[in-house]
């Protein structure tokens, strides 16, 4: 259920300079919730601890308030421009990892408590609903920007629900989830919020007649962060993801380096769906699981799908906006790192 | 926690009237929603029972969406032109409904299981996310009605904290919730949506010049509204509220009446603060603390509050409003009851 995280160095200039521009407007918005939703809020977006002390920490990685910021810059603006645009995507984003928390019952993110671990479910659901609730006002005056928030939120709320019925059904054989469903799903649930990154970017930064363009480039984009996600959700370092190691196949989770392996016809993936079936609990197994995966090709297919969409977003951002160098550099480093 | 609910008449003409306008449209952006949220959204609107099958009962009460269709109509336009809002304003009391019962833990709604104890927390709390951002996507295109209802979701979800908040804090003394606090959490909590309903009724309805008084008319309604459903908590018929009798004094929730009794000097306030320190856990306990609530004039003084209140919201509007005949008897019956 969690939409991608991803690993970008925190001393990436670009992400810095982005960071600067909008965080101030960010810790302005939250500081005019309630005082409980305000200290929940920072907990979760990483500037304190759960006693509400400043914290220097894990911040999330801000790709999506940069992608809007940078896409504003690229149409020719300042990026100050965009940061209500900004600062909306990133409470999105933020809503939707406290919900996801709730409904996966994960206990950690970002390798502290999850908030509903620290502060109880319904307060953390409360603060979930408030982050919305601010990003809604970040746009709500804008009719140019504000539809493709509003698009993006009921995209991500969709691909969450497939996501969720996806859980149901069969690892293999009819019924079973197909690599094109799931690929759909992640169109949704991290495409969406990308898309409406990029398209509220270019909006607020006076290139409305980009932002069909940047939507559809940002819809690639998030399914490319979401393959190179699910890669390394199997293979990645604990140490670098803040998640135990093959959270994901332990879980049960179903992703496309899976589901792509279980739908090849080997013995690797007869294996695999064997021990996906008796549910991969033990360490062994599990590192078992990720072998199989592997072997049928599983993870080669996820790579060269991610590969694809990342080129395609590429060629959008190129034609569209071709003095995009510092949007470039961004997006491409964030699937560099699955190679 | 519960936004107020009311119990008009099914057959009031003027509520039929409204839902014939609207319920045509909320039915289309449910259907829109991914299959399992389009269910759990037609189980909670009181459409389909919880295998997804026809329901003919306990739909909601309609209110906000009427205020919306009436309002645009008194404004002088066809109230159809109030559709988008009317859908827009149910979806968020949906919404609201949904996510209260999960952190309130609340099992019945409306005579029925509520959504969590139909289909669990996890798709419920989603389910939620749909309803609130379907609603979004309905007044997303339009910069004069979106930011009343972007106020209103963040007063609602502000009011719900501020609710929460008083839980924790004592029945008398430093430190206790007076009543002014209670009635600005009220303002919030009930009164947005309803400021909402109203101001982007006439906004579509062509009267963006009265939004403003309207937006205040509503929450002044809110007020109003929510303090007889405070008196209807502790008194009301439970075959009418669909709520346990006495169901607020049962929980300890902290309520006007009671709030108001309280901050009295008598013996029926000392007795009553006694009471509620040990917990009214037992029936005889809370039959106790309702009589003493009402010999302390906590119960008249709510009602002189909601009249007061109510007759501020109805002056409003028939200075704006001057042929708001049927929006002007919807309001006054749902005070009516009270006395």
């Amino acid at each position: 259920m969690d939409a991608a995280e991803w690993d970008i160095p925190p001393a990436d200039e670009v992400i810095v300079r982005c960071r600067r521009l909008f965080e101030p407007a960010l810790r302005e918005a939250v500081s005019a919730l309630h005082p409980w939703s305000a200290r929940m809020a920072s907990f979760t977006l990483g500037w304190a601890d759960a006693h509400g002390r400043p914290y220097e920490g894990n911040v999330g990685k801000s790709v999506r308030p940069a992608i809007a910021l940078l896409c504003a810059e690229a149409a020719g603006a300042d990026a100050a421009s965009a940061v209500p645009a900004a600062v909306a995507v990133e409470l999105v984003h933020a809503f939707s990892l406290v919900h996801d928390d709730i409904i996966d019952l994960d206990e950690r993110r970002r390798h502290r408590p999850a908030l509903w671990k620290a502060y109880g479910t319904g307060p953390a659901l409360l603060a979930g609903d408030a982050l919305l609730a601010l990003a809604v006002a970040q746009l709500a005056g804008s009719a140019e920007a504000m539809p493709y928030l509003s698009s993006a939120l009921m995209e991500l709320v969709q691909g969450q629900t497939a996501d969720m019925a996806f859980e149901d059904r069969p690892w293999r054989g009819p019924g079973a989830v197909t690599v094109d469903e799931y690929t759909e799903m992640t169109l949704g649930k991290t495409g969406g919020l990308l898309g409406a990154a990029a398209a509220t970017g270019v909006v607020l930064g006076g290139g409305a007649e980009l932002a069909p363009r940047m939507w559809r480039m940002g819809r690639e984009l998030g399914v490319a962060f979401q393959l190179a996600d699910d890669i390394l959700g199997i293979w990645g370092d604990p140490t670098v993801t803040g998640k135990p190691a093959d959270s994901d196949l332990r879980r049960g989770k179903k992703t496309y380096p899976v589901l792509a392996a279980l739908a090849t016809d080997g013995a690797a993936a007869r294996d695999l769906a064997a021990l996906l079936a008796a549910g991969a609990a033990d360490d062994e197994a599990v590192r078992h699981a990720a072998r199989l995966v592997e072997e049928a090709g599983g993870r080669a297919e996820a790579e060269a799908l991610a590969d694809h969409y990342l080129s395609s977003a590429l060629d959008t951002m190129d034609a569209c906006l071709p003095d995009a160098a510092d949007l470039r550099a961004l997006c491409g480093s964030l699937i560099d790192r699955i190679h």
